[in-house]
């Protein structure tokens, strides 16, 4: 049975506690990380624990993960994603991953902040995965033994500065800006019976209450068992370190058709570059200060409930 | 004075030391990482350690750069090697950031493992930034304040695997298998007065006594100044956290030209990466098990000196 977990400042202290409802009952202990939390709980515990003492609105929600905790993505990992980008998804030629900067991680209703020089800013909900235990060396992960390796579930917006991203090739700046990770609010621990459910959860992201994304993660193309598989004969991991795995169609970016793409590449790159952001320019959809970006993850059947991130846009001058 | 520094670990023990020559001082205090290190400990209490207490052949030494610290790099950041991968080095049109995993880091002396699956494994010697503080929002450094924020530099090499980072776009699988950021041996701790010298060191690779790479850092197209001022817009950093600047020409990759890129482009993609490889494939550069890589910068005056890196590649089948 799932386990929904908070992390949450109280009178000036931060703790840790089960969410049911409305109500959020500390979880005896002190956990520094998510990691610590992972090692230090049981989720049968857990669940027994008794009901809550504290209201949510008496509390300070923190993300569930720590930001000591690695944060690596997927790109492109969404079957229509893909195809709109041009993509074969049956194909699956590789398992693209990047980084975020670890001190993008806040709270899920934390302000987005756009950063005065960037002209396209965007949304991307994705699921992210947090890990049960240390990885090092190459392991084989399958879905009969995925729970072994994923400790639970947390919902990521992977806010992405369009302008800085695309050009410059390399994604990881034009998405570490500070705020451009919000990450929970609820981090939901699942048991080995309760994995299916990483096939069966639906995304959904709305801009001032307008749905942009939709989906659901059965439509993921490289699963969580086989993107662990690959990843771990690369890099270690630890309990608690994030994975984020990539987001559906709908945000704003507007990607060249393949042949649009083909015939850019002839251009100097001063002029590919200069029509790529005046297709951009001619996107609304991308964020403007004042709007408020919604994002939800659930189950079907509301056994899994990762709440709702809000973020409003802001910007400084 | 640059004062020298190692990581070691002697008797079951770790430490860290001042190096002069072949001798060692252990430096008092306990420190958990390199960001302890340097905000525990002052460059002229350093210098005015006595002379060593143990030889260097009596210990084993570690990457003075721990694995908690971020794995920040530069790519394309020397004018020749820009050039040859036709780019223009006046034009900066932007400095590219890509990050490591950790867990990649070793000791300067560490086999380096050629994972099975790896056709194309090249090497990338580097200088490599280490910071003195915590940068937590926007600063403009400029050379005068660089040594405020840089508290020494190390010699990084950035292992990659051309098959996998090139046609898989994004660098940070390809260059993130472990063993592939051997760190050290020296961490040369900098004063104000020693900063000129990051613009004249000299760095340069062999590969089994044959030399590869061999350029000086005047020829950095982003410096340290302005790349810290455009990063801490971005993210944070903590003292200790390393910044690898990018590896000037002369690696096995080859970079087809401008005019071969555009070409190219108009292939479908399988036709395309089949290309890239055959190319490749003709570059007796590239590692293999046996070859014996040796890294080393050091100033012409030789005050600054970071060592040799001696990384043997192997092969587990």
């Amino acid at each position: 049975m799932p386990v929904h977990v908070v992390h949450f400042e109280h009178q000036n202290e931060r703790q840790w506690g089960v969410i049911r409802g409305e109500r959020i009952t500390p979880i005896p202990g002190t956990f520094a990380s998510t990691g610590e939390l992972i090692a230090g709980t049981r989720l049968d515990e857990l669940a027994a624990l008794p009901d809550g003492e504290l209201a949510l609105a008496e509390i300070k929600l923190l993300s569930p993960v720590t930001r000591n905790q690695q944060f690596v993505c997927q790109g492109a990992n969404y079957r229509q994603h893909m195809i709109e980008s041009g993509m074969d998804p049956d194909a699956k030629h590789f398992n693209m991953i990047f980084t975020k900067a670890q001190s993008c991680i806040v709270a899920a209703d934390s302000e987005l902040i756009k950063p005065r020089q960037v002209r396209f800013l965007d949304y991307e909900i994705e699921l992210g995965l947090v890990l049960r235990r240390e990885i090092a060396g190459k392991v084989t992960v399958t879905d009969a033994t995925l729970h072994e390796f994923v400790a639970g579930v947390v919902i990521v917006n992977d806010y992405s500065a369009r302008d800085i991203q695309i050009p410059q090739m390399q994604f990881y700046k034009g998405k570490s800006f500070r705020t451009f990770g919000p990450v929970g609010p609820f981090l939901c621990l699942l048991g080995p019976q309760d994995m299916g459910y990483l096939k069966q959860l639906q995304l959904r992201l709305t801009v001032n209450g307008e749905v942009r994304q939709n989906d659901s993660t059965a439509n993921l193309v490289f699963g969580p068992a086989e993107t662990l598989s690959e990843l771990s004969g690369v890099q270690d991991f630890a309990a608690g370190d994030l994975i984020a795995t990539g987001t559906p169609a709908g945000c704003a970016l507007s990607i060249p058709s393949p042949t649009k793409q083909r015939i850019a590449a002839l251009l100097p790159e001063r002029v590919k570059w200069q029509a790529f952001m005046k297709v951009q320019a001619g996107r609304s959809q991308y964020l403007k200060a004042g709007d408020l970006v919604e994002a939800s993850i659930r189950s079907s059947d509301g056994v899994i409930d990762l709440g709702v991130q809000r973020n409003r846009v802001v910007e400084y001058v």
